[in-house]
């Protein structure tokens, strides 16, 4: 088999691996957490169906995929990092960066290079389809929240004041996906599913 | 929230449920089934990687990205068909036109059916994107088994000629990947991944 075959078939076996980082968040039916390979299908399935609330419009849907489908890819070294922890949050770039080095360097150069600068991207967030990106996947993890009645929310006892601080930036990528987000919370609200303030 | 995004937000939440259809495959590692959704997603890391394989060369990668994302989503009515399951192959078209119906009508009409064209086009395999994805589609359960040393071909008595068979059709939508396909059940008979012939 030729070599470059050869590297691209290894970068799908590491690939794989995805499928066993667990987020903290449930599915919406609360019958267990998360993994991060079906949670970036999932931001991709969004994107087909709500980029078009993108601001501003007329984004670059494909790139906008490409940079889900890859963002969490690094997860498979570095582990997910809860959006909550802020200690995690410290070290969170180099340790994604050393991942990022090995798991792109899999593929061939001209590839690895193509690909890391997609996880780049997203990670920068300035690009309109990276905003896009980030913004459906804070949305992602509030509407399964939403839709499994708070169950992580109580669990971690994070309340409504946090949930609307840490989400706001939903607004760069989509001010409709802004106040969709902000519905939810406020009907999560008065549904009860955060935890009590203390 | 006007009709548009809820029924948009309406379609994400039902796609959601494509995480609990189990496959019959494992991961790469063995320790558990692979489910559709992050099955979907690995489809398209694959289409990412090997793209430039198809033959004729240059596919519209998008849609091919696109064609496997969407592909599996009807399962959530009318569940995972075995490949090797004879019977279930009978009715497997029209439990899935039905779940087309449902799951692509829950988008607005303009977007359900653009979407629900992409899942025909899969379906159909016709044109050159159609049939990288499928050969995608064969290629990463064949090379999920190899990886986990033939647990899938051993536990339901899958033999090398039935692989052969069933595989031979990744040609159609690349000749490279057929090679690759090829070479792995010729290694995966070296090293006694399947059962013996009865």
């Amino acid at each position: 088999m030729n070599e470059r075959l050869q590297r691209q078939l290894d970068f799908i076996r590491e690939a794989d691996r995805l499928k066993r980082i667990e987020r903290r968040n449930y599915l919406s039916c609360g019958s267990r957490r998360e993994n991060s390979a079906e949670h970036s299908w999932f931001l991709a399935i969004m994107a087909l169906a709500l980029g078009e609330w993108a601001n501003p419009p007329g984004v670059d849907l494909f790139k906008a995929v490409r940079l889900v489908l890859l963002h969490d890819l690094v997860e498979i070294d570095a582990g997910d990092t809860f959006l909550y922890d802020e200690a995690g949050q410290g070290d969170k770039p180099e340790r994604e960066r050393l991942a990022a080095d090995r798991i792109f360097g899999l593929l061939p150069e001209d590839q690895g290079a193509e690909l890391r600068a997609l996880w780049e991207e997203f990670e920068a967030g300035q690009t309109p389809e990276a905003r896009l990106g980030r913004s459906l996947d804070r949305l992602a993890a509030l509407y399964l929240n939403f839709l499994s009645g708070g169950r992580m929310w109580r669990e971690y006892g994070i309340t409504a004041a946090q949930v609307r601080a840490l989400n706001e930036q939903i607004e760069l990528g989509s001010e409709v996906l802004w106040e969709t987000a902000r519905g939810l919370i406020d009907q999560a609200e008065r549904r009860g599913f955060f935890p009590a303030e203390p």
